[in-house]
């Protein structure tokens, strides 16, 4: 039942973002196909599925979420597309295809994402919610996208690269840089399903500590895994000297971490009073997946 | 008295990006210094200027003006900062002084413009305005930034490079590369005054004429000019091979082009029945500047 939700929504985002981007046969062609390319690439959409799991748990229709739901993934996606750059990660594969500046060049694929930051604020804009709720979410957004989250985050990871830094460091780099979006997914569904100050709360402790277990678990699967099981390059990582949980706490503890982080999801969805099914769910694939 | 007017707006919106842009002192400092370095450069702050100057014709006071002027040069600014890079414009110069990269690096120069372009919609989401205005001038800004304007001007622009386009082709391509940030900017500027339809028909009919004026002048100037004048690399259009109205239409005829213009935004002004001055004088000093 659970998991018949979650496809479901996935289907659903899947139609929202290839409707809600450039038509492939306009000028400039190479630019929208670039921004279809990076985003309608079989992404597991956790972001969506985060916003749709909590907008529903707290009434809100899918089609309220929808605007929401593309406008996140949007962002998560021109991120990635950036943070494959030569100048940045230097990845040639995600999701097993080639990266956008491989697939295309780097001129349109540092084009491609900007027009993808744009365009989730301009879906953001138009979303069913009243003025006063849309606004509430295009702050949201903006701030976690921004130098207090997702790019912040990232100008913090390229600094502590090469050199050493300690835990309270590395948490709060992903803090910003995974955490922030992730957190945003769930304000957003939030927002839209009018949760009270309580709810919001509650679901802030799960948003945070799932973000924290994504990373984690990320961290874990780059040294545990392969690339063909990735989709990506593993042991880039440790290729490029990056500070992991791993390599700060070592694989036990980082896993008995993230059991604790699994305690604090569940604790957070029991103190809502609603039908938190699919966000516990989420929290589980988080921590068991394999990719 | 209307030359102290844009005076003052200049040094306004100078003080209101200083604010709005992160503290040098946090961190990820070198992040914020490149924000900063992106945007406090001495630009010519023609789009906050445009704001002021419609908003304040339609009697929004220059308090109520701030954050839509802040957020379309933050807009501007991001552009800059990614058009400048190597697998761009590659251009080591900017205003007299090193672009981002060069005074930074590519990362940090691709993240500074993806942090300014969050923070554009960040600063919008807080503006004084009602929450209806406000998302009317978010999406305008989305839209102007986007594949229907900014950046599809842009990937235009790298599609006509090195090969023959007509005039037609040439227009569209300067109408969503600087013409919509620019029509933008007066619209958010109408947005705050609540102009009336018509007068917003005749702000836009201004505001097209302007953005054209303003790329025509940009290419007399590049291949009039030279680099200590402008404060950027002097000639590069030429060395690029890219299609420019002189080069379709030779610098006589793009003069009397200018002209035509400046008789089209003074006609749309005319058609106004409230004080154009400002924009008037801004109309002028786009047709006449030496830089």
């Amino acid at each position: 039942m659970t998991e018949a939700a979650l496809a479901r929504w996935r289907a659903r985002v899947e139609a929202a973002l290839e409707a809600a981007l450039p038509d492939p046969a306009r000028d400039p062609q190479r630019l929208h196909a670039a921004m279809r390319h990076g985003v309608l690439n079989g992404g597991k959409r956790m972001r969506p599925l985060l916003v749709y799991a909590t907008g529903s748990a707290l009434g809100a229709s899918d089609a309220a979420l929808d605007a929401a739901a593309v406008a996140v993934e949007l962002v998560h996606c021109y991120s990635l597309v950036h943070d494959d750059l030569p100048a940045m990660d230097n990845d040639a594969l995600r999701r097993g295809q080639p990266t956008v500046h491989v697939a295309f060049d780097e001129a349109t694929a540092i084009l491609a994402g900007d027009a993808l930051q744009a365009l989730a604020f301009e879906q953001l804009a138009t979303a069913p919610q009243a003025s006063d709720v849309r606004i509430a979410m295009l702050a949201e957004l903006a701030r976690a996208a921004g130098v207090a989250g997702m790019c912040g985050g990232q100008a913090l990871d390229i600094d502590a690269t090469g050199r050493a830094i300690d835990l309270p460091a590395l948490e709060r780099l992903h803090a910003l840089k995974t955490g922030a979006l992730l957190r945003c997914a769930v304000r957003l569904g939030a927002l839209a399903g009018h949760a009270t100050p309580e709810q919001s709360a509650a679901l802030d402790s799960y948003a945070e500590a799932l973000g924290l277990a994504f990373q984690i678990k990320d961290d874990l699967l780059d040294i545990e895994g392969d690339s063909a099981t990735l989709g990506k390059t593993a042991g880039k990582d440790i290729a490029q000297d990056k500070a992991t949980f791993p390599a700060l706490l070592g694989s036990a503890a980082s896993q008995a971490r993230l059991q604790a982080l699994s305690a604090q999801m569940q604790a957070a969805l029991d103190a809502l009073a609603i039908d938190t099914e699919a966000l516990s769910l989420l929290a589980r694939q988080v921590v068991q997946r394999q990719h």
